[in-house]
């Protein structure tokens, strides 16, 4: 039987960097991806096949880095775990021995089974799947009226590049406002006359009764009783974490079906890991469960545990998870950082928050000068920023991270004020009229 | 005799953020600006009126701002001090009381009197003079060869500026390289690669003997002998803290010739602040005074002195300078936090580095990616990150934000390792491989 220093279930962000940063770290040991799929794909960079990007193959993530890190890779499934052996069994019949081994199993698009005509054709998921996603890609030439329910990011995201392909695009939300994850619903009302102006029909506040039609799809019929015609469906209703193989293991899964693990990333028993999607995800702020799931994250995860496979170091523990999302509309990007106000009172935190709309370029008569809006979530006193939310042009992709950090550092609002920044005419808003600076500013001005 | 709770002398960006700052802090308090030009320059501005910006006018920073805020505004030139009677006499005679005073007379360009022809009409240098930066602009329109001796950031953005405008630019240093105070050498060739890409003659390692001429230029004269033509020779050799009035008025001046003051803000007397370009910086690192001159830290010191006015607290005491520049060369952007290797060697640290080469966007296949470079400098063991370097696409103007929230909140290159950073196809890296992070692991890799 081959043996394995570490074995690693899945090769998306979360197996890749576990095992680039693991191999890194331990140059002696041996490593091993067993994945599914033979091609993986940027997972972000989804719904950009439809439109920005000319061909599906440009957005794989090349399987040769890892060799050449002399990373073994196995396509294929793994269909059983004896913890008391420290094997596993393939598909194809193989059993290999491990030392460690990683769940990086990743997740699957939800798929709302009591929700009529779900699998009629030509409605579809967005699975991180190449050949299913080529086939939808080709299918979506043939049509123009596209419902899309479910406006997360992905959601989002796909109907913008669908719009700009030429389609008519229908896209439903049962919330009140899209993005609703990430962004205070006055935030995202400006992604949401971004996507109207743009034509896309955007229905808010709406549930799907049924999805209509005999064989395939001809539409969706609303919870008020409406019609939208659709030749096509798509299901953007958030993911769900691949655990099948962790349960039928014996291992704990928490309320969202990921797997429990400690700071260190480890499910109850030590030597197995859990990265990415399938991991259960304890939020920074709340410090409870949360469903975010998001290949940054996944990122940072996996690089802890590549440090960590085989020496601990209280240093080294995970302190929570961080959501730090971006996306483009439009024109304009949107990000967003830690918790936002509706869910800070939700969890009941006494918050103050402050928001700044200024510019991204100095002085504002610069060509391509965007408006930049910066709204900053402290908790009560202004102790520590606890979130943020951002509208304007690229550079915001790269602030939101300013944010990120001085989130993850448990800054003070004065200390974020007092900051040094730097700034550039072409670059960023003026150093006088910051505005990330000038939202902690409204923060103490409240105090 | 009219009485001022605040009388601030200067109102660029130090100036105008005092006010504001303190004004929003202290409303019932009143505030005076008493600024020698009517209109004040967006300092960083100012290279690109010479290209980029259709007019001038386009590069003030208006002063109704100020008014609307109920801060007053005067022009007119401080001429002497009394500190027992706390009272200002101006010009035109005007004698004004004050209970705090805070200088912002910021900074001119340094005059090299010992250069021969250094007065030679059509000879430059860049203040931050509007009526003075006119006429320059007016007289250029009529020149073509162009020499430019000083290759800082004025001096380097001018270049590329004049260069894009049709001149024939050579651009002088004495120094090994450009832009020595924010890069190491390797990072500053990637510049100089550029502007000698597009046209511009860059001469470093070469020292001006003399600038020739009778009555006005015709060229200047190496040391080596050789000689360079020019219709016009613009000085752009750094500034000088504007600080006559203060030495006048017997405050104390450091090395640099920038008043002292503690770590409010405050002069050895304690109603009096000085902000800005006039006043002295302690490294943060090197806890040694250091003549950086930046608008961004002005503001932030600024903000600390408007905080600070009329109620002190030791949580608002100033850490220390820590400079961040960026610029743009070419379709590149540089920008560069805290402390280069060069600078950390000189001064004794032992440090350790991290460089990796990455890409803005991902996958690279998608539109306007460019290649991004992160040189991250750490104290020895990886301790604390001290440093850091970047070359890339726009969106780095807030990606030195992150390396210089991180030196500031004194993180370690562990922790910016572990950081959950927030990315986007479109707006960033990809989370795999994240240049900030690639360059910390590089790092921790060599400890």
């Amino acid at each position: 039987m081959k043996n394995y220093d570490v074995i690693i279930i899945g090769g998306s962000a979360a197996g890749m960097v576990t095992a680039l940063t693991g191999k890194s770290n331990y140059p002696d040991k041996s490593f091993l991806i067993i994945r599914k799929e033979k091609d993986a794909f940027v997972p972000c960079g989804i719904p950009y096949i439809f439109g920005t990007l000319k061909t599906s193959e440009q957005n794989i993530m090349p399987v040769q880095g890892l060799l050449k890190a002399g990373i073994e890779f196995k396509q294929g499934e793994v269909i059983g775990i004896n913890r008391n052996e420290k094997t596993i069994k393939t598909n194809d019949g193989l059993e290999l021995k491990y030392e460690k081994l990683v769940f990086a199993t990743g997740s699957t698009p939800y798929l709302p089974t009591w929700l009529k005509g779900y699998n009629l054709k030509n409605v579809f998921t967005i699975p991180k799947d190449k050949i299913y996603l080529d086939e939808v890609k080709e299918k979506l030439n043939n049509f123009n009226k596209i419902v899309i329910i479910g406006a997360g990011f992905i959601g989002v995201e796909l109907s913008d590049e669908l719009n700009k392909a030429g389609k008519r695009v229908t896209l439903i939300e049962k919330l009140p406002s899209i993005l609703g994850k990430a962004f205070d619903s006055e935030i995202a009302k400006e992604g949401e006359k971004i996507l109207i102006e743009k034509g896309i029909k955007l229905l808010t506040n709406t549930s799907v009764k049924e999805i209509k039609g005999f064989e395939k799809t001809s539409g969706v019929i609303l919870e008020n009783g409406e019609e939208v015609e659709a030749d096509a469906v798509i299901l953007s209703m958030g993911y769900k974490p691949n655990t099948e193989l962790a349960l039928k293991s014996g291992f704990e899964l928490n309320k969202f079906g990921a797997i429990k693990v400690d700071s260190y990333l480890r499910t109850e028993d030590t030597d197995i890991f859990a990265v990415g999607d399938c991991s259960a995800k304890v939020d920074f702020i709340t410090r409870r469960y949360t469903p975010i799931m998001l290949a940054s994250t996944a990122a940072s995860e996996a690089r802890l545990v590549g440090l960590n496979l085989f020496s601990f170091s209280t240093v080294r523990a995970f302190i929570g998870t961080i959501a730090i999302f971006s996306t483009v509309i439009g024109d304009y990007a949107f990000a967003s950082a830690g918790i936002t106000e509706e869910e800070a009172k939700k969890s009941n935190f006494d918050v103050i928050t402050g928001v700044f709309e200024g510019i991204d370029k100095h002085p504002g008569t610069l060509p391509n000068t965007k408006k930049q809006i910066v709204k900053l979530i402290s908790t009560k006193d202004a102790e520590v920023i606890i979130g943020g939310e951002i509208i304007g042009g690229e550079s915001i992709g790269e602030l939101i991270n300013v944010i990120g950090i001085a989130i993850q550092c448990r800054m003070t609002v004065t200390e974020l004020y007092m900051a040094q920044i730097g700034t550039h005419p072409l670059l960023t808003s003026a150093p006088t009229n910051y505005p990330l600076i000038k939202a902690a500013e409204k923060i103490l001005l409240k105090v």
